[in-house]
């Protein structure tokens, strides 16, 4: 069984890395081509979509899944029109193939280019959401890459129905088919094997939760971007225009709390806690937040709950805040170093010179002065659609688009040159 | 035994990182005066090396090493003078920390820039040259970051020698001391604890052969930049230059055989064989070369060995060359994509549509036009020192110098926005 999932695996990947060699000389216009008629398709296909999909959501009904994994799952009119646009928007994005990031001589006169090309074969683990099978087949194509998609198990139907659409469309196409693989067996060993075969596939992106990020990190002899948690702070300088900052705490927390880039934290400079507190709570408890906060945040607000130590490490992607007064904006900063996840942090202050100390000083992929950091992602950031929020240092940090899924070359033009 | 390196280790690595957190504050002309200092303090204390690094040599003779080994683990006058020149190389360099390298507005309004910053914690393990610790403490704290070195332990003396120099400047310096680190553990053991601290060491850099390499890769929960191996061809078109073909074949076969960016297999059209493979020959027969060619090879130039499937994919790093004549530039291309190890590859031609061609069917880190493929590294590119040659395409391809030891942040400045 194992030895035959093994087998399979390799044999995608061997396949896509085929297929990603011709996908370097396929145009921009039929890759463009190729994405909107796969956005129509999943349109026209929506009877099919929705029905592989409660054969997802009737497995899961019998599997006591957790509420939020089995909102994720569901597919429905406007889901579906959402990944339908999605890939609308990737067509319209620039190819960053074949860009020139810099032009240079050297001191033999050679003309050096460093320009951008398709990394190869990206690997993408996923769970619940099965969106990200349409979304990343159409960056990984127009990035000139070939893809091999490992979804979760729970979403297995949706996905397989998804990449037939997709893979239908490729037949038709100059796109060669083996451009896109599915591993459609749910067992574990399908992904071991395939966080084994660096000979094949170039980077692995796994998007999800600690276990599975946990798992691949562990396994995977291939580089992996990691697309893993968000613990997000707003800290409220004493030099805040307080109306601002809680118009953007607000935002930050409740706007849509199941996210990576919303708010867990909340810092707030003691000059200002008696008075920034009380406004900015009444909101969040009758929006249905539960408060955490320490002991200067309890004496201020009636019914917050003690925040246990392990509460500032926690993301919890859910309507609950833990809150903390700080004496000082060094402590603010020191906080979100040691505790974020060095994802998206903002401060709120009228001081432009505290907000430059911030910027610099707080060691995360997105810092933020006066803004919401809600505002972390691909397409707000004005990418395009997106593979996800890398929380690694190299190669990708935060909105992972389709500049992100090239790497480069040296093209090195000479007139005999030889090394001295 | 195991435990107490284990800790030793774990120790280092935390230290590292909390002075790290202080490295992004230290000014450039603060950086630029230790890496001087340095620079001086190694040829100050040149009998002190000379005498550690005969420790070494002694021990390296017990072992009865390959001399390639013992050659790269010697120290003499000449060397250590180029270890200081390559500090003082990388004192002169611009820091790329701060650089912007873009800055745009979204559709809200948010002035959003991408900042180039430290990595953090870079981890460097490398096998027999003593330089690499001086090298590499250069660069890192340059760019500032903080460094953990594992040198290979033939060098153990020579290297703590080094770093105790090294490390005696910074004491006196603004630098905090633990920046720099030195596991000078021999046992496994360090390698292996090493490699698990993700959460301390942000990337890990291998120099070395394919042993070390693949032990790093099967072993790190870090990110892992390879520097691995480089079987480099040159594709003699049938619309070369010849005289310049044989010039650049011959410089880059025999200037330095022993280096990654060495032709290993030399491939010519049919067209030009016959013209063009006894004048070159005659130069690397004479040098000393070992020629091992197919049969058309052999059929032009007398006591060619046979080349073997294996020859195809060997990096030799000696004096030995690999030839093959192939039917058109076609094969060649395939020829050097199969085979090759998209280090370094290169065509001479006067065809600059072929060129062109080339340059873009070539998946390689360097491709070169006209050009000898010794030319790939940070010094040759204008770069200054290097950390090496990656051989990875994530992050850094090619040539790792200042620029590839940084990653970047989005600082991002509102009046108050929030996400709709």
């Amino acid at each position: 069984m194992s030895q035959a999932i093994e087998k399979k695996v390799i044999g995608y990947v061997k396949k896509a890395q085929n297929a990603s060699k011709q996908m370097v000389l396929v145009s921009m216009s039929v890759k463009n081509a190729v994405l909107k008629k796969m956005a129509r398709a999943l349109l026209a296909n929506k009877a099919y979509l929705l029905r592989e999909n409660k054969k997802d959501l009737k497995a899961a009904a019998s599997q006591n899944y957790p509420s939020a994994l089995v909102d994720r799952l569901v597919l429905n009119d406007k889901r579906i029109a959402g990944m339908s646009e999605c890939l609308l928007d990737t067509a319209k994005i620039k190819d960053p193939v074949g860009t020139v990031i810099k032009k240079f001589k050297n001191a033999d006169d050679l003309n050096i280019e460093k320009v951008r090309t398709p990394i190869g074969v990206v690997g993408i683990i996923y769970e619940s959401r099965p969106n990200v099978t349409s979304d990343c087949i159409g960056l990984c194509l127009k990035s000139g890459n070939a893809v091999v998609l490992k979804g979760g198990k729970e979403a297995i139907y949706s996905n397989k129905a998804i990449f037939k659409i997709c893979q239908d469309v490729l037949k038709k196409s100059k796109i060669p088919v083996d451009a896109i693989q599915l591993i459609d067996s749910t067992d574990r060993a399908a992904t071991s094997t395939l966080l084994k075969q660096d000979n094949y596939v170039d980077v692995i992106v796994p998007r999800g939760g600690e276990g599975l990020i946990n798992y691949v990190v562990g396994h995977s002899r291939i580089p992996v971007i990691k697309h893993a948690a968000g613990i997000c702070h707003t800290y409220v300088s004493n030099k805040a225009d307080l109306k601002k900052a809680k118009d953007i705490c607000i935002n930050a927390k409740i706007q849509r709390p199941g996210v990576c880039n919303a708010m867990e934290t909340l810092l707030v400079h003691k000059a200002v806690a008696k008075k920034f507190l009380p406004s900015v709570c009444d909101v969040l408890i009758d929006a249905g937040v539960e408060l955490r906060g320490d002991q200067k945040t309890r004496a201020i607000i009636k019914g917050v709950k003690p925040a246990k130590a392990s509460d500032w490490d926690t993301e919890y992607l859910d309507m609950i805040l833990s809150i903390k007064v700080v004496e000082n904006t060094n402590e603010a900063i020191a906080h979100i170093n040691d505790h974020g996840s060095a994802h998206s942090d903002a401060i709120v202050t009228k001081d432009k010179k505290e907000g430059d100390l911030f910027l610099s000083a707080v060691h995360s992929a997105c810092v933020y002065v006066n803004a919401s950091t809600r505002f972390t992602d691909g397409y707000a950031f004005g990418f395009g659609a997106e593979v996800g929020i890398s929380t690694d240092k190299l190669h990708a940090r935060g909105p992972m688009a389709l500049e992100e899924l090239t790497t480069y070359k040296y093209a090195v033009r000479g007139v005999g040159q030889i090394r001295k």
